[in-house]
């Protein structure tokens, strides 16, 4: 058994509101320092696969057709055996 | 500069419907060996800190007052020097 961490986060010419409130709230409760927040997904998949070879090929697959949209996030991912 | 890579993730115990839904679009794009899909949140922050420790703290703080929810999620950010 694998476990695939995939972490998707949007490109950075993308804006990205929900991570500027979270800076915002952040400066409100009186953080300072905070230069930018941005916001992403972290999805874990436990998957059966042959090898780690195969379930990192599964993982990929899977980001690419349909956990991130390639068109305005970036995507990278690891693959622990469990 | 310091940069904060946050995971937050829910706790096991909590039901995830948006990672059962993924689980289940997966199915249908026929992947097969999909055993669990979990959802979670990946915050990226860039801030000024005097130093690495300092820096860890204030992630953790954010943490704890804002980003997650201690009664359903659990977190967990590694800090780096940018």
């Amino acid at each position: 058994m694998y476990e695939a961490q995939v972490k998707i986060t949007l490109k950075k010419t993308v804006a990205d509101p929900q991570g500027l409130t979270l800076k915002h709230s952040l400066e409100s409760l009186g953080f300072s320092g905070i230069e930018n927040v941005r916001m992403g997904k972290f999805i874990v998949i436990k998957l059966a696969a042959k090898d780690e070879k195969k379930a990192a090929a599964e993982a990929d697959e899977a980001c690419k057709k349909l956990l991130a949209n390639p068109i305005i996030e970036d995507y990278s991912f690891k693959v622990f055996t469990i």
